[in-house]
């Protein structure tokens, strides 16, 4: 992969990069449209990386399906398929971590304490291997694009981060390789987090902006939902992460839900007043 | 500098980096020739890096000396001087560290608990800032070569970090900014360092291997020194740190002392048994 890089570098072909977890979903082939959209070189990698599952997590169930996904990668136009080993991510005596402070104390951060030093130590390494002039990131994540994004700035790695839109199932359930642990009840109780979101929209488009009223309004969506159990829904600066009481400019909303086993995330950026 | 960096890149000229806390001495002087023997572009960077200092260390006093050093570097070799503000290393927000875990908990870690921290960050950002091919560093302070090229090898970065010998004055000491703060009479104090090294050289040169002889010779080097104060001495694998029992192929002896309230430090390789 080293080499692969260096040779285009060398061309001075502009190298567009999709890091993933595997289980390629439309979402995942968006970021690769993009990217081959915009790149000379289009690298996707499937590493389903351990350091960012806590001890009591998914990793050992996570869905992993090589061949679907190398195939489903060709076709949406990646050039390279990228399958590290943990020999290679993280040899025996490895012991050098990324870590980006502020940005992972809210949100999901509290409730996956290790989750996004994970993240940013394999896609550090991934962009050193890679050598990527832009990598693609999905909204779903917006957390982990943000965090992404940060630790690119503070470190002065050369490389563009782009945000691509959230890709969401015909009913609106955002697009996630755990979609498949979902039950076909739990699938249904799914998709009150993006019914919730809707609702927030709606009410900022009519000229509501307090979070609390927004807030109060999402819960309704929430109630006697028994498979559904809200972890956090937060109103917050796009930027920083921290809680806002008034939707202005950029504002994100994001939630994070147990139904059944299964964690879904969703969010929604917003301009307010 | 990104803008010299990158046209080096391009011209396939290679980059040869000296990071240093300025105020040079014929120490960094050796390190600038040696990289201006093996690399076509030479880069100097002076920062004194705060978050390498903790609350009560030396970072309002550390020497500075910018004209000297520019004049100095000028005539050891160096093509650039990179003399980067805190509001570029640091700009408000930055909120990233790297971190490399294991060989920052011997010998000097303990002591200065957020010290490897500090350097890993501040070179992580140099390294991509300046993108060299060679980094040079001196063996006197050989945690932070071990730490540092551990940093690169975890994290797959492209630069092949070297480490050049200690250079010491006529009568042994090692040369640092920080023996300007020494009285005459410290100064003297401060050899003990050097002489205890080459008390453990002779006796393993002589077949004595067992570290509890070693140290137990080299601790008479320093009792009734009424301004020498040990803080650590160990003997070592100069691979991963740990204390050894026995001098075997690649053993690090490293000491630190207060001298008055100098900080020093010193160290030997040897080959053991």
């Amino acid at each position: 992969m080293k080499k692969i890089s260096e040779d285009a570098r060398k061309r001075r072909w502009g190298i567009g990069f999709v890091p993933t977890l595997g289980y390629l979903h439309p979402g995942h082939l968006s970021l690769i449209k993009r990217a081959r959209g915009l790149c000379r070189v289009v690298v996707v990698s499937v590493y389903v990386n351990p350091m960012q599952f806590a001890p009591r997590e998914d990793f050992s169930i996570y869905p992993r399906d090589p061949k679907g996904d190398a195939e489903k990668a060709n076709a949406a136009g990646a050039d390279y398929l990228f399958y590290p080993s943990t020999n290679v991510m993280y040899p025996k005596g490895s012991q050098t971590f990324v870590q980006v402070e502020n940005l992972t104390r809210f949100l999901c951060g509290p409730f996956r304490p290790s989750h996004f030093r994970g993240v940013t130590t394999v896609v550090a390494k991934l962009f050193e291997i890679i050598e990527p002039h832009r990598a693609f990131f999905g909204q779903k994540d917006y957390q982990q694009f943000r965090v992404i994004q940060q630790m690119v700035k503070d470190l002065h790695m050369k490389v563009k981060i782009e945000m691509c839109p959230t890709i969401r199932e015909h009913d609106g359930l955002a697009m996630s390789s755990r979609n498949s642990y979902l039950s076909p009840k739990e699938r249904r109780a799914g998709i009150s987090l993006f019914r919730s979101l809707q609702r927030a929209k709606i009410l900022v488009s009519k000229g509501e902006f307090s979070s609390s009223r927004i807030r109060r309004s999402m819960m309704k969506e929430f109630e006697e939902k028994a498979k559904f159990k809200l972890e956090y829904l937060s109103i917050c600066d796009a930027q920083t992460l921290q809680e806002v009481t008034t939707v202005r400019k950029k504002t994100l909303i994001a939630l994070a839900a147990w139904v059944g086993k299964t964690r879904l995330i969703d969010n929604i950026l917003l301009r307010g007043e």
